[in-house]
């Protein structure tokens, strides 16, 4: 296949210049590389970063013109030379967009997620907002038709941070907090559901989140009794309200997602968690440091762990979330927002003006 | 207090003499114990192998008159001397049924289940049965109220039983073969639902637990989608359509419980597991030897892993179970009769009968 | 590279066919392929099976002629097209010689040992008793050369199954019971000691295998104190001493290793182990089925795990096995004989007569 | 056994106002309680902090007069009434010094090292530095008295913070990095020699220590090959020459081991350690917060673990410290320094002048 396509595109290494272009190559698959046609992509916070020419994104840019963007669905179009097995044309797919190296420890024992080598599609190779993307044939993932629509598919890469941050603790039974409800969050609180967590707290700053929270918190209660999701406006401080409602209701957190990159967040999650307790540790601060309180009586005393989630188990958390999918998880009331491709500018708006948890583009 | 009690009591060492009596003393709680008015109690399978006088069962009582019954919960009437922070009159409680020496490698490692010197109530000390049962008090579990109706609280030691065995492997996402559908196949199928297993497969030969089974997956399937709980009936073999519907469905079981004690069932489990899966073992066969059919190509080429179950942890299962109620988990659809402890004649009936999955008694 | 080489071949699938030939061609590595200098080889208890025409073995092979031999080591001598970061030539390496799918759930998740379809060198495809081999890049394992000495890198594959074995149960501490001191159970002991196991009992019934036993039992001794190691001859039974000398030392056995493949010995080691304890499966019975002799008692009531063994962790074994080599780990004692490639026969001879633990064979 | 007593007692809550008595009563062993006379015991580094007056030691103290001291072994001189198979009168023990609830979820699972009510004795009630010290019979230790002398039995519970690090990890074929050669860094060190680490990388800033560490490094190189034991000098700086060694040898450091509360220590072990690691953190900062350098970076998207350590896991640790010295792990180089009781001054006076690595007291 060759010709013209419409994508998203860095154009110059500089603020502003991320737009949508209609004359950019179709890729071709090399030796042992798919390409996909696009079904649906979304957006995530480091797009938004890209976007603002943010430096912790922007210095991942390795050359331009780039086409963003690791989020995505779609459907098997042409299979280059040398992939054993190659699915068939039509194939219902996502892809991992880690590429490694294969080589290391780490990809040799099942973590290629910190290989030391990986290259990130939408960063130094071309990414998924486009009409066509290509990658590793190692990294597509055939995906059930019936259990995962368009609107799901377009965003397994950011459900596979959440599914792989609740792969840290077995979460059945456990009363948990999770801080930040963004995109992640709120994914993370719905599989913690899912798998019969006891008792979820959910902290969030923002209006809008705390009105999507509230919302899923209804909507699981009615489904199913037990202690279930109680959320907190933080905004202006109120951690003691967290504090006194799980005293009362658990006697102190199972297990915290840090999902913010906050370091106010990360303190109270370490003070709320009870002792031998799990904090996961997701989000990213904008400054390089993080304080932490108290180390010797919130760390060492209570005996807790720490545990660090990058990516998606490669390919251990990619086989895990779709079983759940399968198993009848529901994650679509998180996407807020739905535009064609063409209006990636509007979708990057409703992101960027705060009023979302995750924008789906659609190829149409 | 002192006095007589109603009570179901082992006369003598023979068949036929386990009866309902009116005249037993209540019993005194001596140092350390916890004397318990009985509210609710459930027959288990063992109890029926008491009443038949099984070899089984018959040989672990070790004097009568023995009260028998080991799942009940209560509330607590009177507190013997040397109890260090004493629970309240009334408080709502159950009580692991079995004493353990505390002093092991094992009770000291949170692995009282496999003491070698547990004493069980209603075998080697009176049980629950009755109007008052007495055990000591690191043994009592206070109960929530709202969580656990008496109607369950009846019967948290089979369920922890279910409750262990799911401890075994995370079943989030996982499939399953329960094999054999009586109480603890029942709940252990309603708490990996629970945790989100990923495609439950259930084999039974009666046709009373197979209706039940069929009741219980229509009713868990309107609730949440996903590949849901298929029902299978191998009173006349029929094996091959259980392969051929794991096959499509999941590619080969996670895990199996082998909750029958068949060993016909033990390896249809062995056949049916993927390579690299779990078999939980808790059924106890009728005879002494089991014989594993095609051992090196079904354990050793396939690299599974076999867990032999027994009890609770103590207390590991119990907290999880407790944590698992106040989440939301619903297990009374077990409960297939009630009856006072008066008519426990009635219940034992109704259960040896096979048309029963758990069969409750009532103090009233 | 091109020409004949030496091997050691069926020719034909009939008994008495195997033998050394000088005229087989050089194999040529094809895409993705590395061909190898083999330096030594060691001799596995399968190769026996074959040479004997075992059933067990000999339905394996799919074609003629087939060279056999899957242990080895050797120096890349030349790489063929399509391979990433080519090893460069002369490279110590060895290789894993099960050749996976890379496609399916497992080799995807690390577990490439299960993969349901393998392909075994020197069965399926010619394997290393040979002046060269070809294997998968993927599969080549570069080797350090000052830890590991030709005579013991020739026999990785086979200490890879030890090694696996161990990681099943962390061992420091633990008493273990090896039940069969072949090669495989004689580096277990080896790898269980050096990582600091409390007590290691050996059960055998070869005067050779008890002498070679008590060998290294005597040396191991001498360098370090503590519970130290305990062989038993049980070639005219004699279990009983084992049991007393367990009760007395550790109080019943964390860890058994059954590599013998002997109904007695997985029931001896049924009743040996402690409650709660571990059974690594890894020996292959003659016969299709395994009796479990008072499986209630035993199995249920113990609450053991039970774990089959098959292959090597692809690769977390191979580079766990590495590491210990890298550390100190000894087991060039496992060697009893060393033969030119071209005295195949004798060393069959040796390995046949039962005089032997690990023979190997050089290319020289 | 009445009587007075020597011990190392508190007088008054102030600075200078510990010292060896000779007329304490001696205790008599109430409900539950064992007396035991003191053979020998351990100085730890919070006696020193106590004797300094330190903020982080006195806090902790309750009441005058108190006999300081947590670590000891001694006989059994009388027990108490109410306690079940009551320990012979000279029984040789040590004792777990934190005297726990019993009642909470973490004491019911085998957790009781961070009960939130735990008592620690030679703070909260009399400790060891004594002639006689009692304790609840359930904290009780028999020790074997051919494995473990007098002098290591000592200071068993500083050992166990050692074991119990070493807990968090399987460290056989893992590189590891110490980061603090006191009492409890060389015990860690041992212990993870013994257990097969592959690479142990210690750094110190003390001289003494330093040639302490070089001293054991050299003693186990000759006992064992391997990649050996490397001891770096960071008391002018100096980590690159660890970071460069640790490149070369083992690509970066699977377990880092915090035993220095310093921040600047933590800070290097996050940079050393390989993505996916792990680090154990147990030493206690002088200040109470911590600053994590390039969070994002050395924590997240390196996907490592940190597990903080507190006291020994009732009573797993405890089990797998004694099978490890019964097993032949040899700590006895760790003490550098041995007085009489009533030298105590010299004792921490040789302590606190840092020429020691653990000071031992005798009663004679």
């Amino acid at each position: 296949m060759t010709g013209r396509m419409r994508a998203v595109v860095i154009r110059k290494k500089e603020k502003g210049s991320i737009a949508v272009a209609e004359d950019m190559p179709i890729p071709i698959p090399g030796q042992g590389e798919v390409l996909i046609r696009v079904l649906a992509a979304g957006i995530c916070g480091s797009d938004r970063h890209l976007y603002n020419w943010d430096p912790s994104a922007r210095d991942w840019i390795n050359d331009t013109p780039r086409i963003i963007g690791h989020e995505f669905c779609g459907e098997v179009a042409e299979v280059g030379p040398g992939v054993p097995s190659p699915p068939a044309e039509g194939t219902y797919v996502s892809a991992e967009m880690h590429e490694t190296c294969g080589q290391c420890f780490h990809c040799r024992t099942g973590q290629g997620n910190i290989c030391e080598k990986t290259i990130i599609y939408g960063y130094q190779k071309d990414g998924c907002f486009a009409e066509y993307v290509k990658v590793p044939a190692s990294n597509v993932i055939p995906l059930p038709r019936d259990a995962i629509p368009h609107k799901v598919g377009a965003f397994l890469d950011a459900l596979g941070n959440a599914v792989h941050s609740t792969q840290k603790v077995n979460l059945a039974g456990r009363s948990i907090l999770v801080l930040g409800y963004g995109p992640i969050g709120a994914m993370t609180a719905a599989v913690a559901h899912f798998v019969g967590a006891s008792g979820i707290f959910i902290a969030e700053v923002g209006s809008f989140q705390l009105e999507k929270a509230r919302e899923w918190a209804r909507s699981v209660s009615e489904e199913r009794g037990g202690v279930g999701v109680k959320v907190f406006d933080v905004s202006k401080g109120g951690e003691e309200a967290i504090e006194d409602t799980i005293r009362d209701t658990s006697g102190g957190v199972d297990v915290v997602f840090e999902q913010s990159g906050s370091s106010r967040a990360l303190n109270d999650g370490l003070r709320m968690v009870r002792n031998g307790g799990h904090i996961v540790l997701l989000g990213i601060p904008g400054t390089k440091d993080m304080t932490i309180e108290d180390y010797g009586k919130n760390v060492i005393f209570k005996g807790i762990t720490l545990h660090g989630v990058i990516g998606r188990r490669m390919f251990k958390t990619w086989y895990h979330m779709l079983a759940l999918l399968k198993s009848g998880l529901s994650v679509d009331h998180v996407v807020t927002q739905e535009y064609p491709l063409s209006d990636f500018d509007k979708g990057m708006a409703a992101f960027n003006g705060g009023e979302s948890l995750k924008v789906v583009l659609f190829n149409k």
